[in-house]
């Protein structure tokens, strides 16, 4: 948690990873993100990995640090509440549909600074989850050995389009500033897909070659990169995209001679061409699997960390879960009284600012928690009236 | 491209993904990004995939509407007027190293507001790359059917930390608009993908249950989803995340009653659980193989439509790529006159805002193209001084 975003209030009517994970990082910068969800949960409450209990691990940690307002979301009333708390701060964001009683221009009709940020399916407004928009780009086609697709387990689309609604909120907010204008942003997963796609230069590349890329197994495309096993059975990545990290990892291979041979066999220099790594890494890849074949993990480990090689081995989740730099003794971590009762160490805001204090990370909300502290101070509703939505349930209390 | 961010200039000293996907998205959003880079490119200017006249197609696309800088870094001269362009602005994007000519507080003494953005490998200033800490938190240990690991293809920590920082940078412009003060904002590769996986719950999950979560191959972990095969051989993934879609698609393939026999035999509702929908996936799963591959994919599909389910093919980069509606047509994209001089659909921002006309994508600057104009006017160099540069090599220009 960091004090960056002091005096911005966000109202944050959203499911699953995408959109929340935008208000979580603006919440973790200090932003009052208020999420407004239906009285007992929206449809991400009890997603998976839950405890026991049947309380989500999942839904405690992407909701973190926020405020939870609950009403009833399929009556006028609650409705009608959600509508005024968006338009009494002017910063929403939302994967709720574009039309209908959250579209834009119903609440910027009577805000017209208000800025949206709107997490989408497809760009057309038809549904989509970031595990179909990802098999409609072709990543599965590239991933694994083949000849079968391979999903990846992050929800990767998901957590870019979150980062990116966050920073565009700020972005609207900038323009603000200046112009007094609100807008509308709206951030289709297809759209962050097949645009990342592009970025990387994916477009470009099957149009003008009329090819896809062969798939690679673990192999890094377009340069010197892929996992090898050592002597003591240890799987590790190692990848090169630097000439120093070229030479210095053949010196301590002891594998400078070999690739001398082997450069001029095929009239090359591996020395500063990342390309000419990979387009002959049917040459190169056999001299270093019987290299790293013939030492222990640790004795590598400790010569390429002397010599700035990238590398890493590979480790399940629990084991990066128990690794003490990674988690126990990492700063961006911290405890917390977890709505669920279960203790372990959460996460803060991925920077870090050397100059402030980080501070420890806050708790999810539970359900309806902040109610009536954001209807008495948002929307100026009296004991009486809050109580009486209460009684009617149109507003839900933890 | 849209002027959300007009008026605010970026200097931008980086390579790869990561950082270049922070200036690009806030070029996109109409800052003026800067990037400086070595005569004749960084370690990046060459990465592929590449033309037939090795131009690198990553790199044009990584570094769209940006202006380009380009200095002798490994002299003092070059290092210096680095540093002044970066004081003259006041906002910096880089992943060079932490200390060094380009420390925070080397830089700030000058420009006590200067906001750094730095993105970086492991947390202690140690080097890693997207593929090293993938594998370092687990996900490779998760992807596919194993035994072995499966990398990604996407660089996922990379795009998510390049949208963080673009977050992040604009979080500590808005705190100085308030305070006055400046801030750097150390964003290391390894803390956005731990972060992430307790994020998501995964270290909460396997700390408090002492185990890693089982391969799944394709199915999604805690709710209805995995790819089937139809009849006429599509692969398709269909995930199911409301009560409504799973009365649907139980409507569209036949499966109510053979469900609810299912249902009664198990004692449990899967009306409205995810979480049991993917705990009696032994069973479900072949009732619904089975319904599936007894119908085309065209039937399927229009049938899934019309009902709202979420649901996609299986396809190829390629296949993608000649979407017309996700590129071709797609108002993100735009033709550009590239330096490479390739013709393809070239992306812009991945938001889109009703309110306001998206102006077309631009192209990458060629290295130094606007090395004479930036030290005309943010240093004030005159034509003699510049010359000089030139003449010396201390200055590039395209």
């Amino acid at each position: 948690m960091y004090d960056l975003l002091t005096g911005l209030c966000v109202i944050e009517a959203s499911s699953f990873v995408a959109s929340p994970t935008a208000g979580l990082y603006c919440a973790q910068m200090g932003a009052e993100v208020i999420r407004v969800d239906q009285i007992g949960g929206g449809p991400d409450f009890r997603r998976w990995p839950v405890t026991p209990n049947n309380d989500s691990l999942y839904w405690e940690n992407l909701n973190r640090a926020k405020k939870s307002v609950a009403l009833d979301l399929g009556r006028p009333e609650g409705r009608e509440l959600l509508q005024r708390l968006v338009r009494s701060t002017g910063q929403f964001i939302t994967n709720f549909p574009a039309s209908g009683f959250l579209a834009h221009d119903v609440l910027a009709a009577e805000r017209p600074d208000l800025v949206t940020v709107r997490v989408m399916g497809w760009a057309d407004g038809s549904p989509a989850l970031d595990y179909t928009v990802n098999n409609s780009v072709g990543y599965p086609m590239m991933t694994g050995p083949g000849p079968d697709p391979i999903n990846h387990v992050l929800p990767a689309w998901d957590l870019l389009s979150g980062a990116y609604a966050a920073f565009a909120l700020l972005a609207a907010i900038q323009r603000r500033s200046v112009t007094g204008q609100g807008a509308e942003l709206r951030i289709p997963l297809s759209d962050v897909a097949i645009g990342t796609v592009a970025n990387l230069g994916g477009i470009a590349e099957v149009l003008s070659t009329g090819e896809n890329r062969p798939r690679l197994g673990n192999t890094v495309y377009g340069l010197f990169g892929r996992d090898f096993v050592t002597r003591d059975g240890v799987r590790a990545m190692i990848v090169v995209v630097t000439p120093r990290q070229w030479s210095n990892l053949l010196a301590a291979l002891g594998l400078g001679e070999a690739v001398t041979r082997l450069e001029a066999q095929r009239g090359v220099s591996f020395a500063k061409d990342d390309g000419l790594r990979f387009a002959h890494r049917d040459a190169l890849f056999p001299l270093f699997e019987a290299a790293i074949a013939a030492r222990d993990h640790a004795e590598l480990a400790a010569a390429f960390d002397a010599a700035g090689i990238v590398h890493s081995r590979y480790r399940t989740l629990l084991d990066a879960a128990r690794d003490p730099d990674l988690v126990a003794n990492n700063p961006i971590f911290g405890a917390v009284n977890n709505p669920s009762g279960v203790a372990y160490p959460a996460a803060g805001s991925f920077a870090t600012v050397p100059q402030l204090e980080r501070q420890p990370p806050r708790p999810a909300p539970r359900n309806g928690e902040h109610s009536e502290e954001v209807l008495t101070t948002r929307l100026s509703l009296s004991t009486g009236e809050i109580a009486h939505l209460i009684d009617t349930g149109v507003v839900g209390i933890a």
